[in-house]
């Protein structure tokens, strides 16, 4: 079966690279929130998230960065905290054939959101 | 700030209703695959999924059915199971503006793979 | 084949429950954490936690509150939020035989911490 | 504020560590399960996994086993799967005081189900 032909010829090829480089990003968000982290762990986590995130249809490459300030600023006791949407900064890059997008998660202050945009559409 | 014009403006509205339903699609998947479920609970798991999911941005309308064939034949002495993407099917209404999309996500066996797709695009 | 006999001979019968009754908990956090919420859809959250988790092994009963003081708090242009842990109050209740445990989550302000302990124990 | 004497005075140190330790595998259990893995990503998930479960409290250690056989069966034409219990071999060890628990989650085949038990205990 030629999947694209069967269920995906109804969009053109930046539609489904922005579709694929969307669920990506949802996807990503959802399953690592909420991991325990701290600064020892942190760049195991990001790492894992990159290697994970990178076998999804149609993604090139997700870089991220996990803030450490904010993990500097754990004040609790027990010296680790849940990782939450407000800490990422990613950059998922998804291509299909010709048309590349580059979708970006980052917290935007005056939103109080980790917003979900296309930083570059081909 | 207007977020759409800021953020939004180098995409199609027919593109910014793919997007965000891709988004609430991989979001869906990651967040609720795992939790347990039997024929009893069943219904309360589809209906927190759907009141979740339409909280997200552009989406309209979520609905879940989550298989029963596939709840009737577990088989451990535990009696429930872990929900997993094959036991999904999903549709996403996302609406931007004068654009409507519907994600489907349901498990396609020549595939063994619950495939997310553009099920009407407008 | 007698699970409990094979795998549980090593523990005593309040040690079961006080055991089963942490994984139930930790199970509940991680996988509820980051669930799209706010007061509109909090009621069927709160009962698909309860209904999924009342599944697990020796688990008994499940409330689970979260905090509308937080939900109303929601400053963002979304309108909803992520579930994170310091918004839950939980009581897992988990029975081996003759032993019960209520498991108590909350969030302990002087630890800035959600809290796992047991609130009661025979 | 002594956590430990105004939280867990009713409860032995045996019996916290078996509770941490509980606690402890079904948030792994719970957080990872539908990671997007394969062969080539499996190793950075599981060094993830171990360094971020080892941030809980009690927790010294944990060894983390994704079965490499069950990824080699992947046969999808997208080339890796979901993360599930099945796949995984884990052993948490927690330590409270004088006492410490090894506490493991296979897959066992009598039971189709991963099992959560205490291999040992002191």
């Amino acid at each position: 079966m030629d999947v694209d032909e069967k269920y995906f010829n109804n969009i053109s090829q930046r539609e489904r690279a922005i579709f694929e480089g969307g669920i990506t990003m949802g996807a990503l968000f959802h399953q690592f929130d909420g991991t325990p982290v701290n600064l020892k762990s942190v760049e195991s986590l990001e790492n894992a998230i990159k290697e994970a995130m990178e076998l999804q249809p149609c993604v090139d490459k997700v870089d991220v960065i996990i803030n450490r300030e904010m993990l500097e600023d754990i004040e609790n006791k027990f010296d680790y905290t849940s990782l939450n949407g407000n800490m990422l900064d990613v950059r998922v890059v998804s291509v299909y054939r010709d048309s590349k997008s580059v979708i970006r998660m980052k917290f935007i202050e005056e939103l109080d959101y980790p917003l979900m945009y296309l930083e570059e559409v081909e």
